[in-house]
């Protein structure tokens, strides 16, 4: 008896008893085209040993542990949002076991990066920093937008509001469009960056990129950017609610690498945004 | 014979051949509820001895002109976007021949304004600085909302965007709104307003008023305020398209004014938004 | 030995074990206010003879129970989010032990809500359909602004955005925004309701609100109302992200009824809106 | 003496005495680009005779004539937003003359369609029914928008909002973005359009585009189209506030045409939208 064709591809999650494990592991459980197949978590969590779907009430057989030859033994690919030492040691474990890696990890060093590319001779890794499909497809779309209006009657403003416990500004995903958007004009954001504007501030100089910042209450991430210019004005904006827009990314980062030996990829791959 | 008893109030427009002042006299001539019976603006104009409506393609028989007694002679009020000398000139002819004024013009000095309180003695006038509805509409909203959501569970955000031209941020309006919401909850804007963010911010401090500017294109002016709390928000804006706001308050005001014997009003008195 | 004069409030939730239930006992834990004192739920209900605040991983020491009598006994006030048959059978025993209710049950009977005006003869409740604050406030705000702008220059419509799952449109509460409007301009939402719009519709009828349904995703609920005139126009909206508003609203209701012997009230008056 | 290689094109305007040739003609006056050299417009017209910029207040030399072959002389390019009888007078005399045709003219039949692509055998011409950068940049975000965005797990709806005046919903360009979104995803929109929603309407059916309209005030046209999914949503919206992007559109197909000794493009191809 063989495997049937199109068998679902056994996932395990890492860092399985915190709350983006736990929204994998919930979506894993609802998908068609996955199965759990793992769940890891450092020694020291109190969830080690415990069933990884009990949060939900029921039992999926597959107990958290520490171990990680152990939990990717039988496994296709590692969902992996935790933290960059956790993220090198899983690396080295899945080298060897040919354990595919979808990797959400933020805070990489240049090495640590090195090192990713490194493994992904030998297996195939999606690396992104932001997993959202919503991100990512507002990041292509920002892209076209600025090289079809790359002209001085373009005034182009990026505002972002964020919850009030945020402590930064703008948010990195504002920088990001702003650096997406000025690369595509084969310009720096750091020669058209705006961040503030208060008093006599003058004319908006042409060929500048505003930031308008806004911060209150419980808004998970609104992005919105404007191409004004006589007349007409173009918004392309991107709101967030919850997270599951990360988790529905992972999952299309674990089918994309369904048929790849080896490779770097990232979520214009997945998406594929690069055609 | 004697005159209809809702006979049409008999309106002057001050600064004629000027770009407000021929949407006034545009808006007269539309209107059931006026007629133009004066018109004026400065010696120097080319338009003087021409007639009022010459650039609606049609003659009115109203004649511009710089002679105050002249241009006011049969007329029940005078409505003045000039400029301050203009309308203390304008005032002195009034109060002598018991004109009423609607006054939209900026930049009066604290005396010229103690003037027009004198002045307000012997006719009746609508003195304010922003004649449009729509606006002070937004402003007694923002005053109603501001008490009701006078505690540290609502954060409040001002945005304001305007075109490419504007020199100064944040705008009048949205300093207006600022200084309403303040008020209303028995505070100062100046203790609690936040101009700029930019870099290491921290979070969010309670009880400040944030605002954020846009600029770009030919935005006429959009300002929205924000009530963000936990779960859910509230937002109150205001968008011009064009100067048409401002025409038709000036005509409400005109109509305002025609069983006011004395008095100095606004455009909450007006639009009745003081009950 | 008497009670301390700022003594907090003994609450009492029904429905303990559902998603409301939960919502507001977490919220009653977290408050300085108020202090979980009772708990209900349905005899059939699995949750019954369990810790209240077990789904939070602690004890409270309050068991839901189906014993009405043992649950209110040492209760002030009663919140009760459930189904019109419950809330009778709380309202009896309320009336009996002089507990006050705050009452967020839907689709009550006229003969049970004049059952609910005879209670209030004796014990005091707040019963309001939307406990929300800010749907409260909105409603007060589209109130006043519809009489500061009634008149035919000003076009309203209501759009309301819901998540797929929603199965009528539009929405209650863009319903009852159309009714607040119409009624604060003295006319009857049935007269001047415009539902659908496609094809040839012919120019828009001056006096007519219009409705538009946007429905995706998991949209928890945004409405915003346009008063649309020549030049400018002003938005109300109010936006959901979660249930919080109407468990924050509950609590303010109990609050409110610190000192109230009976009567009937509602949110507008818990929110000091009618002032 | 040779004309400078960078000369300026000669450009002529076709119902010159329209508010679009109005537009067109001030336009073309302002533009480093492009020099006016013909103004054309029917017999009938009271402005034949007169110069083509009388109505900016100064003389430009150019007389507006109804005898295309005089008005067509020494003219590089044709811009016609007229009617589809009088565009395919033009076009014949275009042929004859060699001069390029810019043309935003709707309603043209099917017939009328085949005879221009016959003359763009001989001459080169930008036929496109909407000229507007920016709704033209709107539809290329939202094909690929839409291709990035292919499966059930995104909810698509299109608002629009117009004047009060707009006789037909939803709009035009509401119609070609849905069209738009469709083919991209390998449907039809007819198989997916859902127009009206009212009532008992179910939950929303999955693969289906919402379009819901806005009628109000001096709206001159707004369009957001929302990708919806678990989570997250993106917006893509145009806003005009006049007609200037369709005269912009007009003179980038100017531009454009230069080099083009003949063939048929639209905006697509003019804004390299196809690359």
């Amino acid at each position: 008896m063989t495997a049937p064709s199109h068998s679902r591809r056994r996932v395990a999650v890492a860092g399985a008893s915190g709350r983006m494990g736990r929204m994998l592991i919930e979506a894993i459980r609802q998908s068609d085209d996955c199965v759990l197949a793992g769940a890891l978590d450092v020694a020291s969590s109190p969830a080690v040993g415990t069933d990884a779907t009990a949060f939900l009430g029921h039992a999926s057989g597959v107990q958290i542990t520490a171990d990680l030859h152990a939990g990717l033994k039988n496994v296709d690919v590692l969902i992996d949002f935790t933290r960059p030492e956790g993220t090198m040691s899983h690396l080295a474990v899945c080298e060897e076991l040919g354990v595919q890696m979808v990797i959400g990890t933020t805070g990489l060093s240049e090495a640590q990066k090195a090192r990713l590319s490194e493994g992904a001779a030998k297996i195939s890794i999606v690396f992104a920093p932001n997993m959202s499909v919503g991100v990512n497809v507002a990041l292509k779309l920002l892209e076209m937008a600025a090289r079809a209006m790359n002209d001085d009657g373009y005034d182009i403003e990026i505002i972002e509001a964020h919850h009030k416990h945020k402590i930064d500004a703008p948010s990195g995903t504002a920088l990001k469009m702003g650096e997406v958007i000025a690369r595509a004009q084969g310009t720096h954001l750091a020669d058209r960056a705006v961040y503030e504007r208060y008093g006599e501030t003058g004319a908006r100089k042409a060929g500048t990129i505003g930031f308008a910042t806004v911060r209150g209450g419980d808004i998970v991430g609104d992005h919105t950017v404007l191409f004004c210019s006589e007349g007409e004005r173009i918004e392309i904006a991107h709101k967030s609610s919850s997270r599951a827009g990360y988790v529905r990314g992972s999952l299309r980062a674990v089918g994309y690498l369904a048929d790849k030996k080896n490779g770097m990829f990232d979520m214009f791959d997945v998406l594929k945004l690069n055609d």
